[in-house]
């Protein structure tokens, strides 16, 4: 079993980021990062992403406030980063605390500096396969592990175990962009196993630590783990129990170490192509 | 094998449009029809459409312009209908003449209006599932011809042939919302029989006439046709060879006569909510 290792993936990913840094002619863009809050997943994304967007010498500016703040001085202070012209890109940390109205957030995002897809302009572009769509930077991610290590999309049977808005659906309609035929299922998909165990390529993207083992997989098959998980121990894990994969999967990504490394790259990817499209560079 | 006829549907849906007439107490919600060109099948969906209004005291305004207006000139009337505040939903036949910039419209229809769920904002409602959304009212019939006729589509193993804005994509969010599995094909499906076959409710909206036969559905399956084409002796057919499949489907909707027909019930009800958001009637 290959394991794909989202540090190769980075570092075809990162060729492209440096042209589109060049062309941008010493204009160095700025992201956005806001939290609300003091969640270590969010915290330790913040982290990853910083140092990530710093060894491209973009720009990060840290907004951060406390999980009480109230709605409408969120609102505000969101509108305020929104509309800076300084701003080329915004990473919301999500999910908002619940005091929070994140779908007025969500409708009033400008979708130029949308660059993580989450407002209605963008979900709408990814649904109709537009080109210009910034999709979720993690269902993005999984689209290039595949693409940057030659795998085939076209006509193969792909299977996204989760829902979510953030991967499980926009994956699918990336997937139909690639021509794949696309299965979605969930917690209340009736045989899993059996669903599972027919795709090509199977991605995990339910969050539940070790859901998915070999008895879900196919012979020959790719998988994708996309899960972040913590396990009994305290350790991170992914969806799927990968060392049980050997000798079934083709191919298999680690976590960590695999998706989850390549979603900062695409998320600095969207910043860069943000940026040209504000200075009108094609 | 049953046929699940949509007059027996859109009997169903009239009661819950009686209703909401009854709350707009005297109110008649306007409907404006925006057609370009002079296409058959636009003004015959056009006609069908306005008959039911009518049925329901609800007021058609027709706007019909020629073919080759220009897309200036388009975009103007368009916005003029869009403000208009006695016009409570609109329904723009489609697709629109390549002359005119179809995005730039979807773009800027009230997502109040938008009850054809064309537009970002109920796109991407729909995909996330909200209740609020009016999704485009044929995915929405095929959902109210299975819940109507008491079909159960949790844990369902649910394939699509088609993943087009209408039909495919959209219908795909909805059976996700009822928790079925959802599969996706289309042209691209390697060995589409048997993907087809393994269906527990297979719907067709390819847009090819007779494209699916027994060959493509399970035992006991539901078989939905939202195909409307002309066959080679000039007659409306589906995608379905509907008398291919009896000993074998459970139930199958005809064609003219099933899905096609409940489309402007659903259209009707979407309007009736939407006079009833904007006078604030719950």
């Amino acid at each position: 079993m290959i394991l794909l290792k989202g540090a190769a993936v980075s570092a075809k990913i990162k060729i492209e980021i440096e042209d589109f840094i060049k062309k941008l002619n010493g204009f160095l863009p700025t992201l956005a990062i806001i939290r609300v809050g003091e969640n270590p997943d969010d915290i330790s994304y913040e982290k990853g992403a910083t140092k990530k967007m710093l060894g491209f010498d973009i720009i990060v500016k840290h907004y951060t406030f406390s999980k009480d703040i109230s709605n409408h001085d969120f609102l505000i202070e969101f509108e305020k980063i929104n509309k800076d012209t300084a701003i080329d890109g915004i990473l919301l940390l999500r999910p908002l605390p619940k005091t929070i109205d994140e779908k007025a957030i969500e409708r009033m995002i400008d979708p130029d500096k949308d660059i993580d897809g989450i407002g209605p302009v963008n979900i709408a572009k990814v649904f109709s396969g537009e080109v210009s769509a910034y999709a979720p930077c993690t269902a993005e991610a999984v689209i290039e592990v595949l693409k940057l290590n030659d795998i085939e999309l076209k006509g193969k049977a792909v299977t996204i175990v989760g829902r979510s808005m953030v991967v499980g659906k926009p994956l699918a309609m990336l997937m139909l962009k690639e021509d794949a035929t696309v299965t979605i299922c969930h917690t209340k998909t009736v045989d899993i196993k059996h669903v599972c165990k027919r795709a090509d390529i199977l991605v995990a993207a339910a969050g539940r630590a070790h859901m998915l083992d070999v008895e879900y997989v196919g012979q020959d098959a790719v998988v994708i783990d996309v899960g972040i998980n913590v396990d009994k121990d305290g350790k991170l894990c992914g969806d799927v129990d990968t060392l049980s994969l050997e000798g079934v999967a083709s191919m298999a990504t680690p976590v960590p170490g695999g998706v989850g490394s390549v979603t900062t790259s695409v998320l600095a990817k969207h910043l860069c192509m943000a940026a040209l499209k504000k200075l009108d560079i094609k």
